[in-house]
C-alpha cells in the first residue's frame, strides 16, 4: 500500500465539490473539526450533518474512527473523515461526556481555545494558568480512552504542563514554530522539543496568519522551515494540519473568533486568501514536490504529508 | 457454543450484586433501558454511568452492539448488556438523531410509551393516532440504521400501523397476550398475529401486572401460556422481556408512570412483588424447567430463552 496522505485540519464548509477535490489531491484521510463554541447538543447536530453527508457521498468518502479506516479509504478511492473538537465546550463540567464523545467517533480535542477554558488557558489569555484540576482529570481521561489532546490554540505554560501530565503522545495539529514567523499562536521552540521529545506530532500549518509573508509566502519559504524543524525534532515527528477553511463565509471566522464570550464583533474579520501554490485539497503533490525540492528523501515526504500521522492514528485512538 | 440466555428488557437499578446474580443464572446478554422520560443529555448522562459501569465491573459486563457481542460474553462468562430506549422523547423533534443514538449503542425504541408521543400513541390514550407523519420518517430511517422498533407500550392501531410501516420485523419486547390476562397493556390475538407474522419477535412479560394473578401467577400458568402462545405465533418468534426492576425504589415506578407530563403524582404506586418462581436472575433454571415441563423440546426452550432473540440481533442491528 502506498503511504497515504493526510491532513490532519481542515474546517472547510464541505460539500461534493470540495470531497472530489481530496480525490483529485489524493487525499486519503482529515481530519475535520466539528465544534468550536457548539455546546453538546450543537455538536451532536454538526455530527448528524456529517451523517447525511456520509449518506449522501458515499463513493467519496467514509466516517473514520480508527487508524484501520485510512487504508480501507485508499483501497476504495475515498477520503476517510476524522472528527475533532477545538474547544472543550461541548465537555460542559461532566468527565463523563469524554468516553461519551469518544463513542460518537471524537478523536482530538483541545484543551482550551483562544481564551481560557475550564481546563487549560487559551493562548490570547494574559495569564496563563497552566492545566486546570479539572484540565488534568480530563488529560487523564483522554488518555484513557483514546482521545487525543491538541494543543494548537493554547497558552505556553498550558501546553508544557500539557505534554508533561499526559502519559500518552500529544498533537498540535495545527501551528507553525515562532522562530519561523513569529506571532502568538505559533509555538516556541521549547514547545516543540518538549511535544516531540515525549513522542508528540506537529502538524505543521498552510493558514496565511500562520505563514511568514502570509499569503505571500513561497512554497520554498515554507518547505525551508519544515527542514529546519525536521532537524529540530526529527522529520518522523512532523506532519500537516493545513487549517483550510475552503468555501466558508467570512461570518465563519467572526464565530470563531468572538463565538459567544464578547459582545464585540469585529465586522471586518476576513478569512485570508490561500497562498498559490496551497490554493485547496488539489495542491498536495505541489507541496510534494517543494518537499523534495529542499531535500527530503521520498520516504521523509511520504511521513511528512501522512504516513506519520497514520503511525500515530494507529497507537492513539483506542484504550492506552 | 451452548445457546445463550437473553432477557430482552430489565431496568433494574444494576450493580455490582445484579450483575453476580446474572452470572449465577448463566444470563449472556440482556437488553435494559437506558431512558424513559429522560432528554437527550439526561440520557447520554445515563449512557455515561453505564460507561462507568463497565469501566468498574469488566469481568462481569460488556458492552453489547451488535449480536456477536454475545458470543463474546459467552466465550469469556460475563453478559454482554444492550441499551434501549422506552419513549422516544430523546429524539426530540430531531430526526438526524436516530443515527445519533444508534451510534451511541441505542439498538430499541418504543415509539411511544404510555401516552402520545411524536410518533405514536401510548396504550393509555383515549385517541390512538396510528403513526404520526415524523413517526412514518422515523420508522424507516430507525430501519435504515438498524435501531429496533418497539411497540410495547403503544395503542393498537399504532402498533399495527408500525408493523405496517416498517420494512424490517418490530418487537414487543415486554408484554404478554391479553387473551391469557386481559389488561390494556398485554395485547390482542391480531397485533401478535401481525406481529409474528411479519417476524417480528414477542418478549414475554414476567412483570406482575402483566401476569395472570399478578405475583401469585404459577409457574406452570405462566408456561402454558407460552405454550398456547407458540401454537399461535410459533415458538421461533417467542423471547423473554422479564421487565425485572430489581432493587428499584418505588420512586422509580412514580418516574416511569408520570414522568414530567402530568402533576399528579400517585405516591402510593409501589413496584409489585415478583412471583416466586422468578424472584431475580438466579431463577432462569426454573424458567426452563417450567418450560421443558409444558412440553417444550430442548431446542424449542432454547429459543425461546435466548437463541431467537439471538437470531433476531443477527440481522436487526446494522443497516438493512
Amino acid at each position: 500500500m502506498q503511504a497515504p496522505v493526510i491532513d490532519n485540519l481542515q474546517y472547510c464548509n464541505f460539500s461534493e465539490r470540495i470531497f472530489r477535490h481530496l480525490r483529485e489531491g489524493g487525499v486519503d484521510a482529515i481530519h475535520v473539526t466539528v465544534a468550536y463554541h457548539e455546546d453538546f447538543r450543537e455538536t451532536v447536530a454538526n455530527l448528524a450533518r456529517w451523517n447525511r453527508l456520509f449518506e449522501r457521498h458515499p463513493g467519496l468518502i467514509l466516517r473514520g474512527t480508527e487508524a484501520a479506516h485510512v487504508a480501507q479509504a485508499q483501497a476504495s478511492g475515498r477520503t476517510a473523515v476524522f472528527f475533532g473538537l477545538q474547544t472543550p465546550h461541548p465537555l460542559g463540567d461532566d468527565i463523563g461526556m469524554v468516553e461519551i464523545l469518544h463513542q460518537l467517533g471524537i478523536r482530538f480535542m483541545q484543551l482550551s481555545y483562544n481564551t481560557q477554558s475550564l481546563l487549560a488557558a487559551g493562548y490570547l489569555e494574559d495569564e496563563d494558568t497552566g492545566l486546570t484540576r479539572m484540565g488534568r482529570e480530563v488529560v487523564a481521561e483522554m488518555n484513557r480512552v483514546g482521545l487525543v489532546v491538541d494543543m494548537s490554540h493554547s497558552g505556553e505554560r498550558s501546553t508544557l504542563e500539557a505534554i508533561e501530565a499526559a502519559t500518552r503522545p500529544i498533537a498540535i495539529t495545527h501551528a507553525n514554530p515562532d522562530w519561523w514567523h513569529p506571532v502568538a499562536r505559533n509555538k516556541s521552540d521549547t514547545v516543540l522539543k518538549e511535544l516531540t521529545n515525549a513522542g508528540g506530532m506537529l502538524g505543521l500549518s498552510l493558514y496565511p496568519h500562520h505563514l511568514k509573508d502570509g499569503p505571500d509566502c513561497t512554497l520554498a519559504a515554507f518547505c525551508e522551515m519544515v527542514a529546519e524543524a525536521a532537524e529540530r525534532y526529527g522529520a518522523d515527528n512532523l506532519g500537516i494540519g493545513s487549517d483550510l477553511c475552503q468555501d466558508q463565509p467570512d461570518s465563519v471566522v467572526r464565530w470563531m473568533r468572538a463565538g459567544r464570550w464578547t459582545r464585540a464583533q469585529d465586522d471586518s474579520a476576513r478569512f485570508p486568501p490561500q497562498p498559490e501554490w496551497f490554493r485547496d485539497n488539489r495542491d498536495w503533490d505541489t507541496l510534494r514536490d517543494g518537499l523534495r525540492g529542499v531535500g527530503f528523501s521520498r520516504g521523509e515526504a511520504d511521513g511528512i504529508l501522512g504516513a506519520n500521522w497514520l503511525r500515530f492514528y494507529e497507537t492513539s485512538f483506542g484504550p492506552a
